[in-house]
């Protein structure tokens, strides 16, 4: 199966799941028993993150259809950082989940090749399925990232409506034809995601639509049948499950629901002696809520 | 001086150059003399660029404001690489250049928080002049990076008409209050700046601003007064040093001119032995062309 979207659909079918845990931690916030020494090196916290991730996953592989690491909790810890990124996307692969790296990159052909290269290329560390991108310089800097999602059955989530506050600024601003901007971009995403369609109906060329918008998410829906959403936005930054509702397809495909924090630091308290208990039942609660009502 | 847009003037009138030299290489263009046992593992190759990246900064030094390695062409080597990019800006700051880290971040809050602590917080890898950040996602998500660049005395350049082609779709749309999008970004560039200005009358939040589009560009020196232009698009791209006149304010300052491949390979052959002078000149000849006819 050299098609993302096919390769999605099975996974979420086989894991009766829609859920993507964004890897996201914050070192402050991991259990203390998961982290004794309180080290506050650059190599020491990349070490520990590592190791953080991985019982994430292993808590959480049931549950989930993958895991989304976002690469700026990385990035933070220098090539360190990025190194137990890489690593946890291996991990994480090697337990048969789905792998997408947050990395919103964009930038001019020359460089996005460089860029698309580094994500979704057949390099020795070919443990990525999918990344997300930035549209803001427009069609033929996402080439590079189309071409190689093709030929290398890879996916790609074009940022459209964010589930910040801010994406009101420039993604909603109406242009002259009368459109709102993310109605046009969404047009752009589907023309882009033509050629990308697998058996089952749906490009592999998807979008990240915020849960924090469900009436901009409701119109997205209309004007993208064929994309996956991948939606950020669920618990803690405010969407609800009644909001994500709308990214989902009659057929009770097409949306990813994200959560980080609410998830991988369900316990809240580091000194919690039951935190891994807290994460697995957080997780079964948001399958319950966002993905068992959408089942067919 | 802890504000970055007095600092940078300070070093072009002690340089009496606006030259920023992109270190983008590519392997395969490395002189031969440079790269002998032609491996091909990411940790051969990531030092490979590092040991170029060293030559080319003495080389140029004393011709040129400072530099930008562009993420991309490092992250495509994995850790490895990213840990080459660190450490070329390291060496380049060690000369007494400034450096400008092209990573073109941006995402929600929460997350260019991290994003802004990885490349302007004050960590051991405090090597990093100012940044390129994609203004997508909106006001939100550009302010950790405002924040923390006025209290640490960096710098950022926000994309508001890139070089490529491309940059039409988006960036040219006509919004409906009449304006193109990029204009009305600069309006947006220009409040974001309002309190990060210095001495010298100009902000440390500048904006980039394509070579390859002069018409645009004089509109966008007339829309943000207080903005560093940082010029990408000339020399390889076609912009030409009549076009990147335009981004230069009548006392000679506001704009940094950048090239990449027609600097750091200019012998464009990896077999010329005399490699070296032909950087040299190159870097010359630039700055001749865009610099000198703007000295005052």
């Amino acid at each position: 199966m050299n098609n993302f979207a096919d390769r999605l659909i099975h996974q979420i079918q086989r894991k009766k799941s829609c859920i993507i845990v964004g890897l996201d931690p914050r070192v402050e916030l991991i259990p203390r028993s998961e982290n004794r020494r309180q080290k506050t090196d650059a190599q020491s916290i990349a070490q520990t993150l590592l190791r953080f991730n991985k019982k994430i996953i292993d808590l959480v592989a049931d549950e989930v259809v993958g895991v989304k690491p976002q690469s700026a909790f990385y990035e933070k810890y220098g090539y360190r950082g990025v190194k137990a990124w890489w690593e946890t996307l291996a991990y994480a692969k090697e337990k048969g989940l789905i792998t997408i790296a947050d990395v919103k990159r964009g930038d001019v052909p020359s460089t996005a090749e460089a860029y698309a290269e580094a994500y979704l290329g057949k390099s020795e560390r070919d443990v990525i399925d999918a990344i997300t991108v930035n549209p803001f310089l427009g069609g033929d800097s996402l080439q590079p990232f189309i071409k190689l999602a093709q030929v290398n059955g890879k996916g790609l989530f074009v940022l459209v409506k964010t589930s910040n506050l801010g994406s009101k600024d420039f993604q909603d601003k109406t242009l002259a034809e009368g459109q709102r901007f993310y109605e046009y971009l969404a047009g752009c995403v589907r023309a882009w995601g033509r050629d990308l369609i697998g058996k089952r109906g749906y490009s592999s060329v998807g979008a990240v639509v915020g849960a924090t918008f469900p009436e901009e998410a409701k119109r997205l829906r209309e004007l993208m049948p064929e994309q996956f959403f991948l939606v950020p936005g669920y618990g803690a930054q405010g969407g609800k499950a009644a909001d994500v509702s709308v990214c989902f397809k009659p057929d009770g495909l097409g949306a990813l629901i994200t959560a980080a924090r609410s998830i991988i630091h369900a316990y809240q308290d580091p000194t919690d002696k039951n935190w891994e208990e807290k994460v697995i039942s957080a997780t079964r609660q948001m399958n319950k809520d966002v993905t068992r009502k959408h089942e067919k």
